[in-house]
């Protein structure tokens, strides 16, 4: 494993210097976490469809476990699981709308990571950066379990856990746990854990801070530690079910799919689960007795336990739901947490939005009544009137709002239409609108795709690093 | 399937271009051999590994089931289930002695497939022809189940099933089952069934021609039917064991292996048998109750049940060994067929070599002594006789020498030294003579092998054909 060491120290090594001024040894924070053993174990994929336009390239680099589709490149890296989905960038001929710019594509966009430590991460969707339009990078990065790197091209970042960055692009940042980032673009800051941070230069900004003492039992994380709380027993109560799906080559789907939806080889899902037309459920989606309604998705690392979607839901990449009923339309954001109990189920409303890395986790039945907005940390009625707000009424705020820990400024209105466009953008590019011809997305497109395993050198002193791969149309 | 329809019958055409001398369709003879829809049924596979440097680039191609190791380049190709290993290549700087000719190597040698169709063939081993030192290329050319491609560049073949080439140079020739040819150089022969031509131009020249009926209960094979008889059988009768160790992604050893021999984890290896130290034991060989000496080696293809071997045997590639009892340094060459019975075992002393492409399938038990060369159709104490001879009677040939269907020409003993000087090598490159530190081969370096799956297409105009595939060190 000689050269996979100098790799990791290289890469750590890379992370401090565009950190320097932060004052991080990202070191001490990760070396206990993944051992360099444990990259040895895991088969990576990568997917061959002719939806999925191929464009691999990964050299002198571990992808233990990681799943590919789409146009990557990966140089000098250490992804572990990592879920790397370059199955929606843009194409070249196309035009990227950005403000008043028309930007033309000059040449297929494509992921390129370099010199990075991507663990459990996602990294998904087009750069939205408009200054390097044809280039999704991820550079110099470190960022750890449950990570989302979305359309957000990143040069020395440090990601904590279940952290989130998203329509952003980051220099030299950290970004703390469970913390999530909507803000275009942003250098030399030090995010603190559990802050939703959502702004539109010029036109919004949305704050909002986790009490650290309630964030710490869902998750905590510190130097020299692995991550620790509710979400990480959550995940390591449900790990084997996955062991199954990736350890076959062959895979009978286990529940009946119609011919406009699609269940990822590399799902769980488990009895009583039902998928209904335009479904998509991604891989390392799990579901257990969940009912799917028509043109609703399961995003990756997201969970759907003993509970009913009408249709047209967005689970978003790593939300969980358990022991929940959700209307039409319902939208939950990125690593949301939403449990309900058996004896106490937890009800959505139609047209909610629930934002990206909201808590709701009460233990009397609760009920979220239709179109709601809602943000933080829920776990009473008491909670859930601090934290959340009819949508009509956020659309009136003219220019500022606080309530609780969250802080507002700017038009009501315009955040509440950003959101409910990029819903509808989402629920497209998956395909819940697809009516027999038309409106094709993910979900018709992956039904087939064949998947190839890949390995690193078995031993030597390339042991654990991947050959040079390279895989065209 | 369109692009690979296309490639098929371009690949029939081409054949027919080269081969139109002879006049022969080939679409005729394999149009019902294997469906096209058979080949997106199965995996292919690549080994990364320290001990062999890689080189792989498959472009246009089907590569179904195909097992590929070390430097082999694939282009509008259709490889069914084949073997190619590119794993004992020359290397840059090398010299290649040829006969009065030392030839400097300039570049590392590479298998490049192009424009052919392989049915379970086995491409391995180096170049042995002096005018392309560092290109094995096998171009228009189709083959059919089990046969053999061993160092021999073929331009415009077509070979039936158990076909050897074998250290020959092959243009625009048809090679008829169950043939054996190790010639040198040949174009525009037409040779037929059941052939084993043995040449060197002016040292000697031996040929036996197997009697085509009892040749036809064993293997048979005609336009528009598949290869019959007693060989298929036999094989059939063992696919399923196969599909056991394909299916599944990691396996444990089935039986325990000494740290200096390696058991391919393709290859099936049944209860009570034994492997002893230096033993190198193929993928797809077949072990059922079988004994295998120190050093011994067991290629691709062979089966070995209910047998002893006590030490440096070689079974080369397709060698079927049954209820026999070998003796030291026994040699069994390519697709041989040798069958003792429970109540009537075949043994066979110590130093004998049996020649390529023998058949010994006696009811009554047979004893083949030590020093003995064997050759042909042996069914009987009165074939033995025929078609065998003391090794050292046979080195004492002058000029010429006949029995039977056998015809020599020649001095006798420098084909003697021709064989026993091969033997040795391919002892030596297996790894027989491992003394802990030196005299390393397959069985030492072939103990840790990644291997990595590959697949087509799975729909749309490209379904069945593989995305091109660049894997480098």
């Amino acid at each position: 494993m000689k050269e996979l060491k100098k790799l990791y120290n290289k890469i750590i090594q890379r992370a401090n210097i565009n950190l320097r001024e932060i004052k991080i040894d990202t070191a001490a924070y990760i070396q206990n976490l993944i051992p360099l053993s444990q990259l040895l174990k895991f088969y990576a994929f990568y997917g061959v469809s002719p939806n999925h336009p191929l464009n691999f390239h990964f050299r002198h680099s571990n992808l233990s476990g990681s799943y590919f589709l789409g146009k990557c490149k990966v140089t000098d890296s250490l992804l572990y699981k990592s879920d790397i989905r370059g199955d929606e960038l843009k194409k070249k001929g196309e035009t990227f709308q950005y403000k008043e710019f028309n930007i033309p594509i000059n040449k297929d966009e494509g992921i390129y990571i370099e010199g990075s430590f991507l663990a459990k991460t996602l990294v998904h969707n087009f750069s939205h950066d408009p200054e390097t339009p044809e280039m999704f990078y991820v550079r110099d990065t470190i960022s750890l379990p449950y990570a989302n790197i979305h359309g957000s091209p990143t040069n020395g970042g440090f990601l904590g856990p279940f952290s989130t960055i998203d329509l952003t692009t980051i220099h030299d940042c950290i970004i703390g746990t469970f913390s999530y980032l909507q803000v275009g673009e942003v250098s030399h800051l030090n995010i603190p854990p559990g802050t939703v941070w959502i702004r539109s230069p010029d036109e919004f900004n949305f704050l909002y801070r986790h009490p650290t003492d309630q964030l710490n039992d869902y998750i905590y994380y510190a130097q020299g530690t692995s991550p620790q709380g509710r979400f990480i027993d959550f995940i390591e109560d449900r790990k084997e079910a996955f062991q199954v799906v990736f350890d076959k080559l062959n895979l009978e789907q286990p529940i009946p799919v119609p011919d406009s939806a699609s269940l990822d080889r590399y799902a769980v899902a488990k009895c009583q689960t039902n998928i209904c037309e335009n479904v998509l459920v991604a891989q390392r989606a799990f579901l257990q007795n969940a009912w799917l309604g028509e043109g609703s998705n399961a995003q990756e690392n997201c969970y759907i336990i003993n509970s009913r979607l009408e249709g047209f839901n967005v689970t978003a990449h790593g939300a969980k739901i358990i022991e929940a009923d959700l209307g039409y339309n319902v939208f939950v954001g990125f690593n949301s947490f939403l449990r309900g109990r058996p004896d106490g189920r937890l009800t959505i409303g139609n047209d909610s939005i629930i934002l990206p890395h909201t808590i709701i986790d009460a233990r009397k039945p609760l009920n979220i009544p239709e179109g709601q907005i809602v943000w933080g940390m829920i776990t009473s009625k008491d909670d859930l009137k601090v934290n959340s707000l009819p949508i009509e009424d956020f659309q009136k705020i003219e220019s500022s709002y606080s309530s609780g820990n969250m802080f507002y400024e700017g038009d009501g209105n315009s955040f509440i239409t950003a959101f409910r466009d990029r819903i509808h953008h989402i629920l497209e590019a998956n395909g819940a609108f697809f009516d027999g011809s038309k409106h094709r997305g993910h979900a018709q497109k992956n039904q087939k795709i064949s998947f190839n395993t890949i390995q690193p050198y078995p031993e030597g002193d390339l042991e654990g690093l991947y050959p040079t791969i390279i895989i065209r149309p």
